[in-house]
């Protein structure tokens, strides 16, 4: 049976399905009658529910971040849809899809692998290409790399996210290449590959996004050049030749660098144009993705502008309301 | 007669050509007798230059910076070509072909100008492509525009270059741009013409790259959004139809916003997806551009890194000589 | 009939009068019977009015930022005043006075312009007094000049405030110009007048203070300069000469580079002395203003120190109760 | 018999008259005999001298920083003066008007002096004018004040230059004190006497100006917060009250905040009316008067910016030659 | 009798004791009857408490701030304790022990003294020995010091922690001293004796711990120079010498420089070797504490991280639950 | 036969020694006979040298950084000693015992080995202690972290700097540690011996110390935790146990961390307390070292004050002549 999303319920409706404990409150109404008031949610939104005339005791088998399988009736109040509970039974998380309850990419995540691999099999120096198959063979680390987020809060922050964002960065790269012929294409689309690799580590998805023990220690840069040199030690069984030297450190420098700067976590700049492209064209898909969904996402339809964003500084331009077609001309102002 | 660059001087020649004072000294040598020291050059380079016993009226009927029409030899001393003069006149700098003293795109300057054409002329938005036309038509100022460096010192700066970044931007955008449907891109297009527009007042090509007075007090931001306002006021008799006055705040405040942040002389910070696309792109092919060139034009044939950039912070990796393919292997470490 | 303030309620009295709804919240008392609880204001201050009893369909006739013709009568609650609503209607925002409902200068406006008026027919730079008189021409700019305030939160912030703070700034140029002759008292007060007039077009005056979607995608700097350049263009006529080139680019520059650093959103930094005067008079007049009435103003009468100021990182000292004079003396610690 | 400055040499006179060694080489010419080519200096400029054919010993007679009393004769040499020595004698400092040597201010430091002492001994409140009594009395430091400069290098770097800016500061103070009514006018004067009173030991005058061991190591502004507490003990003997405790923290704090940032070496920010008002009026004195005095003595006649200047990371406009009236008006353009 | 703190108290006691209001909230239960919602606390932790059917007029006999010496009985609510009061009565300020209600160094302050004194009374440089005599001679002053915490809110913010960061340093500079022999010892432990000292002026130890206005208007560090210039003045009476000047400076020195940078307040930089010393062993100190009682402290078992730290920007690792030993191997990663 | 430094040259001794080539100019004297001006080092100080008429091939017959065996003689011109030399040889890098061109620890290599080794080896952790072995045994690795500086340019930059650097670290960190109970005193030993390694990849002795171009790419903080990875494998070889994960996580953020922000190339922030204990005491080692080093061996004997050091901003202060004893004293002043 297919899940019923929290986007998905409507007025009226009866329900039994699965959601996310996202707030929990325990109060009395103005008889003294002890009631649940609840905040459910899944990967597609969150809806208020509430139980009435409940025991301490029930109320107490439960907690924020667990799953409960709800039975009730949706219905709207005050402008706004919620689930009047008849009953609930707590669920193991290990019987929930967890993805169930975490955004994803909206992109199909094996076409994103199929892509990348196609990419990458095509590279034409044959010890990138080693070095790249000796990645894709590991499949535990491939089905990792295909769920991370890109980011905890930031931008492609989303299951999926990182692939997303690395398919998306080879699309650009692959097309820019001929404009820049001075810089090398298979190294800067291995760059591209191996640049966040790291957050395979450092990200961990469970009830949410979070960082690891590991990654607020070390960081992802650090646990990506560890990553590379497991794998690239065993390039050779692939190409019957040593990894050149500086071509690994070619690519180590991509990794290390691609923040671009101290400031932003890189312990060295970027000295290569690769690595300088890489940084860039990085900053380029992460700024427009976040710019692009975050004006499609805000849901004030009344002002022109999104919310503030602190981590930005600045409110982004959603445009008029009937946009630049129905806008008042330089005559009216 | 074709002009004699100092790039093509051979020892042994005689020569009887014009150049640039770029340095003058009156020494005594150890006899007493006055020599001139002077440092001549044209787009391609620079040399030495002596004339033995000059006196002291005619050492001053020039200065550092003014234009000579000399006669002489060129020979070698102490492994370097140095011209013996026998004789020199001034000439007025309007007889002089300038740019032939100035560095100087190497792409065909007409080329240019029709591909960015071509950009502008098929844009689908009416009010946009009349606003680009507006501008085309404007002949003095496309003379101006096809001549100008994109900068005094950093990158693009030569003759052309302002034309030539903003090509190779344009070429990156329509190659992008079905990468990021949701960034517009006639905007962006439009944006990627005008964003250094003001720098045609800004700077002027004299006997090098300078500020106009105008360019140092207002800035090319400022006074690119006044060649807007001006052309945009023009539109009308194009279209018919008044210049939606969303649109113009749009193109004008990517021009604004496009160095990216306050620090960097942008009064506003990006708030659009084309104004944040523009000035990473921008960014893009810059440093990419500062990168390839730097490593290309270094001299230095032993190190393997090019000279310290204090405005970039850093040195340059050029690759071991011999590069990637005979670079010591992990083994060899 | 003259408006009944907030500030000038007192308890007991019956009340017909209209306020902007600075909140509203639709509560059930303990009996489930809902009432509403609203904060009301206007330019004065702001008061808790209830109305009893109420059904769910009149409470959504009206949102928070609308205005209500209310009745009822003011009482004493727990030590504060509050309004008991006996009835409302809502009114057309364009029926109301707006101005009553934001705070505003404390000093007649029409004194202010006339002063202004008086300092800039009295430049004795023709082109200047020209430039001068262009913009006085323009009633419908020079209405709405008297009107705006000089931010939306910072000095000043209040109708009339840019005015206010224009002619306050003309009036220690004019004291302190014998004491800088190498300064143009001309250009400095033209500077003065036309530093921030860009703010007429970001700023907005509705229901609050806010800024225009132009505002914020282009800056009231650059606007400033755009407004410039179309009066400039009227001048020859009233002088019968062209407009001396220098003259206009040093007037512009005092309006780019007047916030005085490019992290401040100047684009240039000021490099003539009438910019940098402007600049200092500028951050002086603003500051003094600040910290004066947040002094004033402070309503905490046991602390001798303000608030907290975020913006400024600081808190303001007002001095011990009683002041200097009655301080604890240097023997007394 | 009064001093031949520098600045009054002319071609062909005989010398005789003291004068600073700026800089001292002992060179052989072309037939291996010694001669000294100095650099003698005083407060109006600097001048090559020659002297040919000396011993070794008598080179050795004097350094750099010695001051001499040359004899010989002036000469034009390659367009410049220079003085061909004919014999010297070495100068005990003591003997020497050190300040013939240092750049003073244009000014009567005499009636500088009494316009300061006006202003300090007509204060209202009985407390700070007793303080200031208290300074004004100790004439070592009073002599000491009038002499010390107002930085090594920046603003008022010369003799007198504390004191002019000082006074120039209370000018600007007295005319606009009542356009804010809120600023106590005794305070600030006070503040503007004692700001940078430290400095009167944090700099001493020799041959050049430079910084005092203490100075470097304390700093003038806790210099200046001692000197404040050893003469506040004593105004009790003028005024038979204690000084009142608040009111001293409040001049304190002026000292202690006037640079206005913790980055610029004030422990505290402003944080009273009168402090905010004495920094401001500080950096407005200190930086038109950098501006007009770099513009007035630039000596580059062609161009019409000043030289760099990093420390205040500009250039500054001195105006087309011929200024404002000739420039090129906006037709020409 | 000794005191009843509230880590003390358990689920049934009846109580009768004197706490601090922290917060004070007057309600309505669902009858209308008013009932009081305190916060009491001391210096060992916080708890509620509520007053059943009080009248407004008792509600109002005392304020949040104040001292009660309430009745009542402990009792367990959802899980934590309560107490339900039966009655209270406002206590003078004056009556109460308030080191009782600030936290407190773990250490016995009069150990922490004696170990101070015997470092100071065993400097070998006579100057400075008698230097530190008499600040230990001036009992109120060494009250203070063993009471003012280093304090508000950062490292060792409770009573006595100014004395036991002295005492830390004291030890940890003696533990190092021979490692460095060009830090001169006896400089370096009368610098840490006093680099704080001015604590004892800006600090001021009421209900909670607070600036005084001389605090913040002048700032501990010219607080301390004062101190140490009176102190100084009377070294001569011991010694029979002048105090050495160089000494001197040396002193203030450590003090004024002691932040390290400008930008922290200090307006020196340090310059000596036993500033720097100072500097960087009051930041390792400082820091280590800080990381230690932070994690010590944190309440939460389930993270292995503390709580975000803002004035640090960083969580701190508790270590996973089990410690290092327990802890997940390499191998089953 | 032992080698004849520079530092032990002495006017009129005839000399046959190998020294590095500094600088070496090419210059025709007063007749137009060639001679060669050198500069010739070791790592005790330079020297000039003079070769009078050599002809064109002999002279370049060596570069600068080339090693002469050069034959001659000492003698003192104008006050300094020079060698006028009679012939030279070049000599092959090979032959020639490089760190006798280097400055060096003062120390004995070989006793800092001795006593790290102690530390390391009394570990009671079982896992560091292994880990440590792991690293002493690897004979090529010790040798070369007993040989390379702690830096290029900054503290301990000379031939064995990072071992004394690093045993220094370990003794204070030995004696400072019962002051800390909350800090590992195992783990911090690690830290200290681990946190600079990979410096023996990043930087290398030749001529002269200089980055690597992995150094330059990877940077030392990376290549260290690659370094421990490849030595952590081998643990369980001697502890039959896998190495404890938080554990190898902690001893990596050791290193990861320690330059203690973002901005100065650690992509995490410290977030242990031995993490922040590291940074603290390699910082205060560091500049102690470098403060006394400056001093110390400052030429300039007229000046209180060392040379201005632009890495630091300052200068030192060493002291007045005859120091603290004989300085003027208060009442001098």
């Amino acid at each position: 049976m297919t899940r019923r999303f929290v986007a998905q319920l409507t007025d009226g409706e009866a329900l039994e399905e699965i959601y996310l404990v996202a707030d929990k409150q325990l109060r009395a109404n103005r008889n003294g009658n002890l009631y649940l008031q609840l905040e459910l949610r899944d990967r597609t939104g969150a809806m208020s529910a509430r139980l009435w005339n409940v025991g301490e005791q029930l109320a107490h088998t439960f907690e924020t971040g667990d799953f409960l399988l709800v039975k009730g009736k949706v219905q709207l109040f005050q402008g706004a849809l919620q689930i009047i509970l008849t009953g609930f039974e707590r669920c193991e998380t290990q019987k929930v899809e967890l993805t169930d309850f975490l955004p994803r990419t909206e992109f199909d995540i094996n076409k994103l692998l199929e892509k990348m691999r196609g990419y990458l099999l095509k590279l034409t120096n044959p010890h990138l290409r080693a070095l790249a198959e000796c990645f894709l063979m590991d499949e535990p680390l491939i089905r990792d790399f295909a769920q991370v987020p890109a980011g905890v809060r930031n931008h492609h922050a989303y299951v999926g996210g990182l692939l997303e964002h690395v398919v998306n960065l080879m699309d650009v790269a692959d097309r820019v290449s001929p404009c820049y012929p001075g810089v090398d294409r298979d190294l800067l689309l291995t760059g591209i590959f191996l640049h966040d690799i790291g957050k395979v580590r450092e990200l961990t998805i469970g009830r949410a996004f979070a960082y690891t023990d590991e990654g607020q220690l070390v960081g992802h840069i650090v646990i990506g050049v560890e990553m590379l040199a497991e794998k690239v030690a065993r390039v050779p069984d692939l190409t019957g030749e040593p990894f050149p030297a500086e071509l690994l450190w070619r690519v180590k420098h991509m990794i290390v660098s691609h923040h671009g700067e101290l400031g932003f976590g890189s312990p060295v700049l970027p000295m290569t144009p690769e690595a300088i492209a890489l940084h860039h064209l990085d900053n380029l898909d992460a700024k427009i993705h976040t710019f692009v969904r975050d004006i499609r996402d805000d849901r004030n339809q009344v002002s022109a502008w999104t919310q503030y964003n602190p981590s930005m500084s600045r409110r982004l331009f959603k445009g008029a309301p009937g946009g630049a077609a129905y806008s008042p001309t330089l005559e009216d102002q």
